[in-house]
């Protein structure tokens, strides 16, 4: 029987920690072989693309993730776990909290592996739903004393601001512009839609770890090749996905391509990560295919583990019968 | 909230005539352009591909079905539907019910515009789930006498006839070789695995329709070209899909490709179908895209209609009420 997982189920049980420790090992499963993660498929329809993203955790599951880029503000994406043994869905996810999460939990891990371990100032740009998640996951593995977030509409940024000071009880300033948001700070989050460089390199001090979310394509990006210079290390979640960009990923190109490497190298200790304090690191998150499915599955191993034998409620059912 | 419709459901609910009617409808959508409809996309994993067909209903809805080729036997397909409103999920189908009705009802649409009215003999060769729901949705169409059948083990064709006479009451014979199975007969249908042709020209007798289920590529076809050679009229229910098969499809490379077209012309008037009473007619089954959505779009109506104001569930509440 298939089981409907839905967005307040998705917030209700995936902290920001569980959601970081799972894509990790999702991250290097993929490095090691034992998740197959090609680059996603799209299929053209009259209002936008229909995206699938595909896994398989060799032996456990198969699956994947669609989403469109129709601009539904409301869109919600679908997750599907099939049993690799039967072939049978054991799980859907229909909602954006699995996606965002999973997206949010990719830029944590990087800045768990790549930043300063006393990293402990954020600047963000961009105030939308993948801004937040970045922030969210970076605050489960680093203490963070302050975020600055900036954004084209002042009331945006201020609201983000807001939520981050209530949501994760860190201070926040929402400013004027980007570089002031980013200047001087640990970790600096590029979470926007612009196709052209939102800061540049001169704005990142030595030892900040980068991480872009938005367009990194060549034509459309929001940086420019002077931050993959000032970069010291580039990491992306999936070389798969980075040599599939059409145009092309502005760092799968020379001179950058031969410099780019899996984060899930950096995790398994295949690749070195930061060797000094200074260096800056820059990880590319282009969304590594089948990481949704990873954490459907472990969301419904802990459901069944719950309801299952042994767990909290059967000690409930004992302690009735005895009465 | 997101209706989720199991196997057992669609059983249920979608009878073959019903099937038919909406698979019309949604054929003749796809030529006027009302459903957009690309080829499928796959995406390699270990064990297998994953399969996405997906369509639009402009102003209606959008979606998608996914399927495998791990060949679980269980195997269970997605099919989502996303309201073109608002791109919420307005429902998933889990299981493969959607998808076999919707391959039945297809040959059903073409049997229908295609077959001579009087044909009453259907001969089958294969007895798997593809098999069965073509015969399914043609006794949905025509007044069918006798239904012979072959395939290669002999149990599997006994419990295939058996089958066809429980369920459908209609003779059933099988019998011990393709040529006896669809010699003489009105309908011919090869749902079959084989990847070198079943049958001959040889075989058919003038005014028969043929439909094809299994492979249909350039050195992997049930069938050679000399039926194509023999059929008058080639057709197929999605040119689109027709075209993009690696290696091509048999009937859209030359000299056959000029002659193909697409059933949705057909049924709209805008091509002849059958002519005169002797041809030999073809149809090219590939599985037009968001036809499973199509489907589901009309279970997910008829639900809300049944549970909704005016439905008889009301009558009975304002009943219980006024007691």
């Amino acid at each position: 029987m298939t089981v409907l997982i839905t967005d307040a189920e998705v917030a209700a049980r995936l902290d920001a920690g569980t959601a970081v420790a799972t894509i990790r090992e999702a991250l290097v499963a993929a490095y090691e072989g034992r998740l197959v993660a090609p680059p996603r498929v799209s299929a053209p329809l009259g209002g936008g693309r229909l995206m699938v993203a595909a896994g398989e955790s060799t032996g456990e599951w198969y699956g994947f993730s669609s989403y469109d880029t129709f601009g539904h503000s409301e869109a919600e994406q679908v997750v599907a776990l099939h049993d690799a043994g039967t072939g049978r869905v054991r799980a859907i996810a229909v909602g954006e909290e699995i996606g965002s999460r999973r997206s949010g939990a990719l830029g944590g891990v990087a800045v768990d592996a790549l930043a300063r371990p006393e990293a402990s100032t954020v600047g963000v740009i961009g105030a939308g739903g993948q801004a937040w998640t970045q922030v969210w996951a970076i605050a489960a593995v680093r203490r963070l004393r302050e975020v600055t977030v900036y954004s084209r509409t002042p009331a945006g940024r201020e609201k983000f601001a807001a939520r981050v000071r209530a949501e994760l009880g860190i201070a926040a300033r929402a400013v004027p512009s980007g570089s002031e948001a980013v200047r001087g700070r640990d970790v600096v989050v590029l979470a926007t839609t612009s196709p052209t460089p939102v800061i540049s390199a001169a704005d990142l001090r030595p030892g900040t770890h980068l991480s872009t979310v938005g367009y990194k394509q060549v034509g459309r990006a929001e940086f420019g090749t002077d931050l993959l210079d000032r970069a010291d290390l580039l990491v992306t979640d999936s070389m798969a996905q980075a040599g599939a960009y059409d145009p092309p990923m502005l760092a799968a190109v020379p001179p950058y391509a031969g410099r780019l490497r899996p984060l899930g190298a950096v995790l398994a200790g295949a690749v070195p990560g930061r060797t000094t304090a200074d260096q800056v690191t820059m990880f590319c998150s282009v969304g590594l295919a089948g990481s949704e499915v990873f954490l459907l599955d472990r969301l419904t191993r802990e459901s069944a583990r719950a309801t299952g034998p042994g767990a909290p409620r059967r000690e409930v059912d004992q302690a009735a019968r005895s009465e």
